[in-house]
């Protein structure tokens, strides 16, 4: 007998028959002899409706007051799908955030757990219930509702095995599996049967939209054992096979892994690179620069300083494009003339493609393949980062596809 | 300065634009520096949209998880209303019930509230904030959330007021006050300037919608001077014409009402009526049915036992329509074998219709009036009940308007 936590997105909760699917792929690893939490999320269009009601009202509607009305949509969930475990013959009972508690920080909309309390829970499952708790969210220490931002509900998921010291957790999602590149750019796409913890790190910090990052950081820092697998198919199927299924989330490279140099290829469309010129190098610069942006809660990613010229610099770096204009606005208005830089331009369509693999350590080469399979297509590279499993380059957005394409064949990714 | 408590119905939150008008409306009693504390129901229809969700997937849902489920309604509320505020440039917070706490006990979806922590909204009303909470909703001593039965959001904003001492209990909701009777079923119906909390304790038990009943009881035994307003009048009215508007809930028969003997025709349409006939008449018998009722938590009204013919007697009652079925299967299946009852039938087709007032006290001849009147229009009465402000009749449900509208006018309440 294992405990084991699952956790079913909008689209899995996206009706009430969906929900009554939820209930019958539960009510069977249940009837199995497991232990089980489930976590869901809001039912699929239910947060935007609720965010778009709050936008209607205020065009900066106040973070607080919209944790507490986004995360509604995941208590009906836990309430919905707890009656339908109870009706398939399952004891269940649902918890808020706050009743677990989900103890986070009071960073409204984008709260970090901080602490989750496992005794209650654990009286349940010991007394023969599955202990339904809302994704997405919890209590700060004030006692207020915080959500912990966009597909929060798998950080939710995978920080409650954590506390739990769970056996494994499994992700159901609308995708079976993590792939090499999302196949909706590349029809070759090849889902993978395991990939590595610190792969999956990357992958979902570049853009692969399979796991929120947050829910791999905890399922790295706490080794929790990861699945990624599919809602889709029939609930009723086999235990063994669907034990099996999706991609595994591991923490060691295994002989398989070693012979893959490449795992997949990542990319992130939506980015913006903002450019400080002709600023007097000097100590202190960068934060100076950088951190106007960072306390107004704008994410920096990639950054480049020239080589200083005749005592001035460059200073490069890539926000989220829904934040260049606020980025823009800080740097022109208040930094610019703090720092005496010459201009503040920018680029909101920029796009990032990354090769990711732990394979990448031990082998030489893997850049420059990247940049000349970039240059035979005839793209410009604007910017470069690395790190020890992966190489990113910023690009023109409109070349994105062709890159991520280009690099999938390159690296044979097409092929088993 | 006063401190005042605002209570808006969902047909007031039914949109963001009357959302918006909430606003205003409390905007400019905040400005005229009073405290406000308000406390909105679920947007139209959003109660009903949740629990038929519910009902799909069980015919039996649970009621502690229909309580997760019907409490988001207000929670998106109190977000919404908090937002709308602060864009019209009044500092706001919201609470769902949990976090004030509104302590109820655990009879899930009919919770009763036992305590109400103040201090955290008096810290915030002192802080120059207007402080919005959820009506309909607690939390139970083991930290379930409880909701407290339909038009629970009355009760809960005049429960905060008495917790908090205000000097007034505005309830704004689409009628603009307390009538002689529903202007739906009479024409000539007049809005009354005040009733007496008691005539309004009938009333509202005996089926007029303007106020939940346990809202009433409270106003009663903590003094809360209460008030019904109209939600549909301009927003920026003058406050001091709002002030003197609706209908006031008194404490004390002054001497306006000395000369109205009767202030209303209440009437209530979906009654049962259940006899338990050929009982053995000995003590205890008059428990032994009705507990088992009382105990599926059945509400059971106007109650008749017969005088004993031949050691037998018969045991009348009526219950609210829709347990009809349930309480003939209770007492069908386990009851009447168990007291060697003759038989149990019952007619799931009748209404109860009163007269209320408190000058009844010190007047005769309202009863014989009341009875003369129905005589003359053919309608049989079935039971009756009598207390010291009111008489009510039991009749046959298709004579229910024709009822009312012949006592409204024998009783001339039509005239000023």
């Amino acid at each position: 007998m294992a405990l084991i936590v699952h956790k079913y997105g909008g689209t899995s909760m996206g009706s009430v028959e969906r929900i009554k699917n939820v209930a019958k792929r539960v009510a069977k690893w249940r009837q199995a002899g497991h232990k089980l939490v489930v976590v869901p999320s809001a039912m699929s269009g239910e947060t935007n409706r609720l965010l778009a009601l709050a936008k209607e009202i205020s065009s900066q509607p106040d973070p607080r007051e919209l944790d507490v009305i986004a995360a509604t949509g995941e208590q009906v969930s836990v309430g919905l799908l707890s009656i339908a475990l109870q009706e398939a013959g399952v004891d269940a009972v649902s918890y808020a955030g706050w009743q677990v508690p989900v103890r986070t920080d009071s960073a409204f909309t984008k709260a970090r757990i901080s602490e989750i309390d496992s005794e209650r829970i654990m009286r349940d499952l010991d007394a023969g219930k599955v202990v339904v708790i809302t994704g997405f969210q919890g209590v700060d220490p004030e006692g207020h509702i915080t959500t912990l931002g966009r597909g929060g509900s798998d950080t939710s998921a995978v920080a409650i095995a954590a506390a739990l010291e769970a056996d494994e957790c499994l992700i159901f999602t609308d995708v079976d599996g993590v792939y090499t590149t999302d196949p909706r750019v590349v029809e070759e796409a090849r889902r993978l049967d395991r990939v590595t913890f610190e792969e999956m790190l990357e992958m979902a910090s570049l853009g692969s939209k399979v796991l929120q990052i947050r829910s791999v950081e905890f399922a790295g820092k706490y080794r929790v054992k990861t699945r990624v697998l599919s809602s889709l198919t029939d609930p009723m199927i086999a235990l063994e096979e669907e034990m099996n299924s999706g991609t595994l989330i591991t923490f060691e490279e295994d002989e398989t892994m070693e012979k893959a140099v490449i795992s997949g290829i990542a990319f992130q469309r939506d980015e913006a690179r903002i450019a400080v010129r002709g600023v007097p190098d000097k100590p202190g610069i960068a934060y100076q620069i950088l951190g106007p942006v960072a306390d107004a809660n704008i994410d920096v990613d990639m950054i480049i300083q020239n080589q200083s010229v005749q005592g001035k610099t460059d200073f490069t770096f890539t926000v989220p494009r829904n934040e260049y204009q606020r980025a823009m606005d800080i740097l022109t208005n208040s930094v610019k003339g703090h720092i005496s830089a010459e201009e503040v331009v920018g680029d909101p369509k920029v796009s990032k493609v990354s090769v990711v693999g732990v394979g990448m350590r031990s082998h030489v080469g893997i850049a420059s393949k990247m940049f000349r399979t970039l240059a035979e297509e005839g793209i410009n590279i604007q910017m470069i980062a690395t790190s020890e499993i992966k190489i990113s380059v910023l690009i023109d957005e409109k070349y994105m596809e062709l890159a991520v394409r280009a690099l999938h064949k390159a690296f044979e990714l097409d092929q088993i």
